[in-house]
């Protein structure tokens, strides 16, 4: 059975999203791309626009989850403040919508898509371009960490129905 | 003119928010309260907790502007990404609603409540209470700093109103 799933990198001046369509462990890119908003805007209306992008994302490719990255490394206070306001439409968008939310460290990103938790940028854009069967490495980089997240939970998912499915047929032969 | 403005201090866990009316150098407590959420929701329901009970607030009250604290100085990048998020919904509310929105930073804020950029949080409630002739210091803190960053909006539309007057009584003289 496929399923859809929305990956978003969320920011304030670029939120990167990207929706993938997964049959077992076999991905497919449906679309992605990147809500930009510039500093001359209000601050309402940059957030608005971000709110108002996902929310027309999930209502143009109707995902049934959406991953993101569970917690900001950054480096200061400051940038994690304005990352964290557009995180917070962004899932907003996902509450109003009842969509189920994956939240995974860079680290379990990166060792899903690339093998190795330590991958740089260029290293994740590589492997999703490659998973996803893309002709190019997916730009900007915002729209390869969407791509990458929601790659990351379709694996999870996959795993946890591999690991349902093993049980019940240990509970059936437990039964014989 | 009486004019309704709205404070709001964002938190994940707390919302604060208050509402005063004004009439020139003096103001009237209209509502107060706070937005409570805890751990055990998911956070896309809390923030859209948050979201709805700033859009009833702002529904019920209607606010003509919206004054909150303009930068997070918070320990560390963990809780102002938290913050952060809450701060995004909040704001979006007043974006949909096309509110005006005033940024202000503590020391801003607490000059204007109590006199002094140092004062503590028992200080600031303390002078809110007094400035809007409540029978109690408002509680929890998170509505009395969201009422003293509403008292502090007041004073700049004044400031600003009063500076607009005396500009064009100079420019009336000097046509005369």
């Amino acid at each position: 059975m496929s399923v859809i799933i929305l990956g978003i990198d969320p920011g304030l001046a670029n939120t990167g999203w990207g929706v993938i369509e997964s049959v077992g462990s076999s991905h497919r890119c449906v679309a992605y791309g990147c809500v930009v908003t510039t500093a001359e805007e209000p601050l309402p209306q940059r957030l608005a626009s971000v709110h108002r992008e996902i929310e027309a994302v999930i209502k143009r490719y109707s995902p049934v989850a959406c991953a993101v990255e569970s917690v900001y490394f950054g480096a200061n206070a400051k940038s994690a403040f304005a990352t964290g306001q557009a995180r917070g439409v962004a899932l907003l968008a996902l509450a109003d919508a009842g969509l189920e939310l994956g939240e995974y460290s860079p680290i379990q990103i990166k060792s899903t898509v690339v093998g190795t938790g330590s991958a740089d940028k260029s290293q994740v854009a590589y492997m999703v371009r490659v998973l996803l069967a893309l002709p190019d490495d997916p730009a900007p980089d915002h729209a390869a960490d969407a791509l990458a997240a929601a790659i990351c939970h379709a694996h999870q998912r996959g795993s946890a129905a591999a690991r349902t499915r093993l049980a019940n047929a240990a509970a059936a032969e437990g039964r014989r």
